[in-house]
């Protein structure tokens, strides 16, 4: 039950010469995308460098949704950079890229494979020392900051996967809410249900001491470890705060406490998903946005067809926890609750179709797509998306329910309409 | 705000070899008091040391409420010995003691006085790497497996101070609620208030943004930062805890429930306090314990008379949320709520009252002591108590309201008699 190191506040960003210089950095490799290179937040990272006498060189090349391919272009910026500390500014995928460059950058024999989790990869325990990593995240959605997953589209395959490491979890996060607030509405909803799903996920995930195997040496246990006394606090104010602010928080670019307490609450879910884990609304996002056809995102400057990622998640939701409310709907009750439902008279097995209908609410009142159908999904790619969720089982299996491939086959279909 | 690594489970203790062996130790100090030298708790560890091929020394001369002597020579053992990891096993006073001997052994040229807090010492920032230690606590009550501090008696001055840094902070603590199970009843309510005060007096600590000064360098920061979103958390949830398991804990020492939630409260509000700070309870129970007279605590297994820093911390708090609650009543009374009082129809300016009435109730449910005067202080020590008290300023300070010398006099007057 590792937990992580964050700052909060207005302005920590400019900080963060001085905190590299405290580490004794000398050489830092500045991590983030090409959308972001000349805004604000990398900016007052550069000043904030160079104020401190601190030399850097800017790795801009970050894809959106990285790959293997655009993780080793990162690694390979970073081997030959020889950097002893690390500055990522971005989303999850700028940040997850700088973890693996720095992974592999302080593991220069290793394979690619060899920290890529099983069964694709072989999931090897990271025994070297990383550099220090600051992670500056300008979405208030991933929590990457907080933990030690780093996620790319293994090409190949094609299918999502990742690395999970305590090893690789950044030794501070700066959370700057002043990131956040010229953030188009859209992209704060989107990013705000990936918030939503790591805390209703993790809040619902197989219990800790239910999770097999269960290796014995410590150092051998997966960062996912299932819903456990500590992640179950994050989770819980986690979406008390979305409940409470993400509505006001998509509406408004300048209401800074609602976009604060995203910013905070994002931090606060990725602390407990990283430690409990998530489970089926990640596992089915994959394929969802892996196999996206011609879907382009409103309010996202990119050059290809992309679901986003927390559209891909929060999509199925409701379906998901009517599936997995049969186990422990006390605790779907009690989301349902937080999230605003009046649960006075509810019964307790109906907590599934309870929390269900309050997230549908919740999507039509934010104007959500209705449904995998209104991306462009249809009945027929129901096989393509079952198996594509398959290799997922590193989350899948922390499902409090255990799921055939006709159940999964199911929840797509019950996820094509929404309203 | 930073927080901690711990690992919460009935036998996580005997993993402290192989955390050892993962960690690269090959020589290890552990630290204990002698009454536990020959206990459980430090037969496991050894037998897991023994068993993973780990040489270690061990030292058993930690003195329960240790001395700038006691500090002294365990840094003197320390020092000789050269290890490259810790372990410490018993209660604060052993954490606090081994925190002090890592410290100073990985910087042999310092002063004792250059780490120790301000106007004391010269509270310098630690910028030396220290070596791993992993804290095993055997009470449920100090939370130093959490936190960057280490207290101790001061003796030249005869006032308490401490170390306060976050380098000092344990690597992991392994929160083993099975160490817990053979706690006398008087120990399990000492400990317990010294959660419930940690847990109330850092919910209600002067805010953080309203702290100062206030460093530009993040490294010359307090560990002690003012309440904060994150700190508040493991606050109210480790007064939750207290609310429901403390009387249970003390009554049963067979209910592994009570005790295990009890050993985990501990470690919540250490994160909490750790990062927030505590203020009055705490600044004034320094000289209520080093000026004690007669006073020898039933169940405790000392040769000198002692009150349990508990004891002398929560002894206080009904005069001292009376006072606070002019500041912040809404944080009052709701941790009067927590507690058990009924407030739908409290006023919010009776918050104080309230609280304090709430704390009386609980204090007499759990036979403590009726006040200052039942452990031997009478009015003629008030001046005593309050000089005292005047160099505790780095916690005072984060009282959510100022005092004066008045002040603090009123507040000793007002806890002689509880009942």
């Amino acid at each position: 039950m590792a937990v992580s190191n964050i700052r909060y506040g207005a302005g920590v960003t400019k900080e963060v010469g001085m905190d590299l210089q405290n580490m004794g950095a000398k050489n830092v490799c500045l991590m983030t995308d090409k959308n972001l290179s000349h805004l604000p937040p990398v900016q007052v990272v550069m000043d904030s460098l160079v104020k401190n006498g601190i030399t850097f060189e800017l790795y801009d090349n970050v894809r959106v949704e990285p790959t293997d391919t655009s993780f080793m272009d990162a690694i390979e910026f970073a081997k030959r950079g020889a950097f002893d500390a690390y500055v990522a500014v971005g989303g999850g995928s700028t940040m997850d890229t700088c973890k693996a460059a720095n992974l592999y950058a302080s593991n220069p024999q290793s394979e690619f494979l060899d920290y890529v989790n099983a069964p694709i990869g072989k999931g090897k325990p990271v025994s070297v020392p990383l550099k220090p990593l600051i992670a500056v995240p300008t979405t208030s959605g991933t929590g990457s900051e907080t933990t030690g997953v780093a996620i790319f589209d293994y090409e190949h395959l094609k299918v999502k996967t990742g690395i999970a490491s305590r090893a690789i979890k950044p030794t501070l996060g700066l959370v700057d809410p002043l990131h956040t607030l010229h953030m188009p509405g859209q992209v704060v909803a989107n990013s705000g249900f990936d918030v939503l799903c790591h805390a209703l996920e993790s809040y619902t995930a197989l219990p800790y001491h239910m999770r097999s195997p269960c290796p014995s040496n410590p150092i051998s246990r997966p960062a996912y470890q299932g819903s456990n006394p500590i992640s179950d606090i994050w989770s819980v104010q986690a979406l008390r705060i979305v409940a409470k602010y993400l509505k006001r928080a998509v509406r408004n670019p300048d209401d800074l406490e609602a976009r604060s307490n995203m910013h905070l609450a994002s931090a606060f879910a990725g602390i407990g998903f990283g430690n409990a884990g998530v489970h089926l609304c990640h596992g089915m996002s994959y394929p969802i946005s892996g196999l996206v056809k011609t879907y382009k995102a409103k309010d996202y400057n990119v050059d290809h067809p992309l679901v986003p990622h927390g559209l891909s998640v929060v999509l199925t939701s409701p379906a998901v926890f009517t599936f997995t409310a049969k186990m422990f709907p006390e605790r779907h009750l009690e989301t349902a609750e937080i999230l605003g439902a009046d649960t006075r008279t509810a019964k307790i097995q109906d907590a599934g179709p309870v929390l269900a209908d309050t997230l549908r609410k919740f999507l039509f009142d934010l104007n959500v797509d209705n449904g995998l159908a209104a991306i462009g999904y249809s009945k027929a790619d129901i096989p393509a998306l079952v198996k594509g969720t398959l290799p997922q089982e590193r989350v899948t299996k922390l499902a409090p329910r255990p799921q055939s491939e006709e159940d999964l086959s199911a929840l797509f279909e019950a996820s094509m309409k929404l309203y």
